[in-house]
């Protein structure tokens, strides 16, 4: 059996489909060598048909076969997430430590007959949602026996409550999959992580996903009203509310506990009315300070826009065709129920009084629910080219390239960026002999924003791991060290360890280790990530 | 010594300035004893000099002595917080449980050696910032030496980052000495918990405190950037952030912990410009239902209003003047950048759809940072109204009153209110043969309102306690039953647990008490309280 839908790559973001040809990656090498100055040597695509995985070490009772899997395709594909490595591990046909089974329980009868046998018999398990993590937070850990439990098949959503614009969800629904359920009946949870289509609701959850929306609710924390999960224990489930002040809340507890607690099964979460009212207006400015700038002070008018992205000059011009010397700011407003003009009004007067550059006509209003009013501008050219580049194309060509994100007050925004971007370059200089940095902000709050930084160098096949590995080092150390969050919506799965065990006030992990052990007191669930096993 | 400021009444809400006269005592029996058809006959207004305490069974050691007290009032005062039945009991000068010291340490490095004391002797310690608990959070527990910490000397504003808009405040402070320490610079915390006067920046952080504002950010939960709390085992302090994703969440952990971690001495917490645009209207309905559900839509619109307060018939009448019949909303925008008239038009709108009255005139809006335009209507009665009643002159004359408060769903909101007030109507005329009863929205969110019942019936004189906890179990229990949070911005305390212990996911407990264990391995913080010891 496996996975009953078209079948996922097993080295690659998306579906064998999605691919590339030959064709595709020779193409990319030949740009990649004339830009660079070097040879690069396509290898050729891998075939599941030419892996070979270490046969399981363990074979499950009779009752949970049925939904057991020792595929290799299964295997492999489970072997990995989709951070840098782990896709070119992949590629490359490099499977030393794959999980010795996947399950794919039918429901969560069959979800508790699997974890309470590796429970029982100790074998480390790996909760699965849609495979995304770019933080090693999937892949098997060393151990005896692990099954990874993955939850493509509890994909419906269950009920709709439209009266409390609340539905439950089972937690394997992928992104596209939730809102095709939700469509219908008016509604979307407008929760759009960049990972959308190969992530789920259980994983959001247990990363605590930052959605596409810049402002006020836009992290899963904010959209879940009640969890259930499943725990080596037995369940823990929340009651429905929409507030509560009983205590630290359990499913704050839940948020972000990355599969060590326990596997969610299914959720509340609020949903809301589908957007019929937008406003949006593409403002540039002559310096990235006197952007960012115009940022906070928007952020601290508490207009709460959908978008508030700006774009450093280097990114600009890439994704939005600007000269190199301009920051572009996007400003987005949306509403299901209320005109959004004078909202847009009120942020574009915020952004020119910060030098902000925006003619009147370039402010696209569509209050009527119809067409949009006004051109569009800078921000027209930007729209649609918010989708990740193809990844999938340039694995184990040599480029070496990753994106890192995390958090910082105002106070110390500017010499934070400094230094990070200072950091980078002298590493990129060091590792690839130069290469390419851009920041943009994904989210932005009154206190702060959460630049997101994008860098690329050329390096050389087949050691283009370890290049990552001290390009990833030296941002990781530089974000902890000027005062950042090692980690703003990516996780932490094991790859931020580092950074993230001395980020933590101590005594906290103490005791959420305690309470880890409370609920898995075997340490079967997902060990290495967050704390030590 | 003591507190250094003006004493507190050791049985009353507020100051000794604030006690009633033996005057006003009489002039209230009398008109509860008409209102009733009773006798009334007050008891005299205790005084300190007739109290007389349980000898301290402990002794502090002397490097720790000088800011420890054994003064009557000070352990007499620190003996009960302000429920119904703990003002009762201090007012019947019955003590028969006061914490043998009260510690006032004048920094952390004093605090620090109280708690070392208190660990290595195994004294349980009460955590207190202003004594506000109406949940029995900050009554002494039964043991062999309980010290209670009293705060009230953290009481700084020690940093403001006016560009991040955030400060470092001392967890001491009282809220009028918070906001009189913003105020030169502009600033406010924003954050107004019916307790103000009377609670502390510590306490609503351990207490997941509400604000006064209606909708989006208006709980202490929201403000909180990074919480720095002794533990037995140490600081636990958390990075300063606008956000992360890193993990659960270690403040949400401090967050609603009500002293059974630790003790928190100060955090970073995120401040705003004062407001200077408002608008306000006061909207009423023919009945309960509609304006229920004209808040329903006005909270799902995400309008995000200051003010969304509902009153229904009785309390509307009582506070503002209406007939009886009609329900009255009071909507409130406000802003420090932003012109607020087009959102009240927004929700007004909402509202009038609903089947809301309310005359153009009545719409009040100060876009302008002056005076008001508009007349006022009902929510000019009612405004300056919004003060709790004067509950010290009522103690001991027989009056059985109190609040609960709790959220639930909309879509079980009309059931679960019906159930509730049948509950109580039925609880009022069997404890005290009849009584009031009344409900307004405290909070409101766009899955469901945070609804506040008042309840009151006369009693008999000397049986007060009893009648108020079969009032009070009938509350709670019909708030449980019907699917609401047990509390939701009054905590937990000792009070609530019989309804906590059954809402919360058993497991989460388990974690809880873990975690707690961690930190505080004698169990010498708030015992009894969320959690057995």
């Amino acid at each position: 059996m496996g996975n009953p839908k078209q079948r996922r790559s097993f080295w690659g973001w998306g579906l064998e489909a999605d691919e590339p040809t030959e064709a595709d990656r020779a193409k990319l090498a030949g740009t990649l060598a004339s830009r660079w100055g070097v040879t690069v040597d396509p290898a050729p695509i891998p075939s599941i048909d030419d892996v070979e995985l270490r046969p399981p070490r363990i074979t499950p009772p009779d009752a949970i076969a049925g939904c057991c899997s020792t595929d290799t395709h299964a295997r492999a594909m489970h072997s990995y997430g989709m951070a840098f490595t782990d896709r070119i591990r992949a590629f490359n046909r490099d499977f030393p430590n794959p999980p010795d089974l996947v399950a794919y329980p039918a429901d969560e009868a069959e979800l508790a007959a699997v974890l309470e046998w590796c429970h029982d018999a100790g074998h480390r398990v790996v909760p699965w949602g849609g495979g995304s993590s770019v933080v090693y937070g999937v892949n098997p850990p060393e151990a005896d026996g692990v099954v990874t439990i993955d939850l493509d098949r509890l994909d419906q959503v269950l009920e709709i409550d439209e009266v409390s614009r609340a539905a439950r969800i089972q937690a394997g629904v992928l992104g596209p999959a939730l809102e095709d359920q939700l469509r219908p009946h008016g509604y979307t949870l407008r929760h759009f992580p960049q990972s959308f289509p190969w992530s789920t609701l259980g994983g959001w959850i247990a990363t605590r996903s930052g959605g596409h929306y810049a402002t006020n609710h836009t992290h899963i924390d904010d959209f879940v009203e009640s969890v259930r999960m499943l725990t080596p224990s037995g369940w823990w489930e929340s009651r429905r509310l929409p507030g509560s002040g009983a205590g630290p809340s359990p499913d704050r507890m839940v948020i972000g506990s990355e599969g060590t607690l326990g596997i969610i099964t299914e959720a509340w979460i609020r949903i809301q009315a589908r957007p019929r009212f937008r406003a949006t207006a593409g403002v540039t400015f002559p310096s990235w300070e006197a952007g960012t700038d115009a940022v906070r002070l928007i952020a601290q008018a508490k207009l709460w826009p959908a978008n508030l992205r700006i774009l450093d000059p280097a990114e600009a011009e890439v994704a939005a065709g600007l000269d190199g010397t301009q920051t572009l700011l996007i400003i987005g407003f949306e509403s299901s129920e209320v005109l959004q003009g004078p909202m847009i009004a009120a942020a574009v007067g915020v952004a020119r009084a910060a030098g902000g550059v925006i003619d009147d006509d370039d402010v696209l209003v569509s209050d009527g629910g119809g067409e949009a009013t006004g051109r569009g501008g800078a921000v027209g050219q930007w729209r649609n080219s918010f989708i990740a580049p193809d990844l999938n194309t340039s694995v184990s060509l040599g480029l070496v390239s990753d994106t890192f994100e995390t958090s910082i007050t105002w106070d110390r925004w500017p010499e934070f960026d400094a230094t990070v971007r200072a950091t980078m370059r002298k590493a990129l200089d060091e590792v690839c002999g130069g290469g390419y940095l851009s920041c943009r902000f994904t989210h932005v709050y009154p206190d702060g924003p959460a630049p997101y930084y994008t860098f690329s160098g050329m390096g050389a096949q087949g050691s283009e791991m370890t290049q990552w590995a001290e390009l990833k080092h030296a941002a990781a150390e530089a974000v902890y060290e000027a005062g950042g969050t090692v980690t703003h919506h990516h996780a932490v799965g094991r790859m931020h360890r580092p950074q993230y065990d001395r980020q933590m006030p101590s005594l906290f992990l103490g005791a959420y280790k305690a309470a880890k052990a409370a609920v898995d007191p075997g340490g079967i669930l997902n060990p290495g990530v967050l704390i030590d096993p």
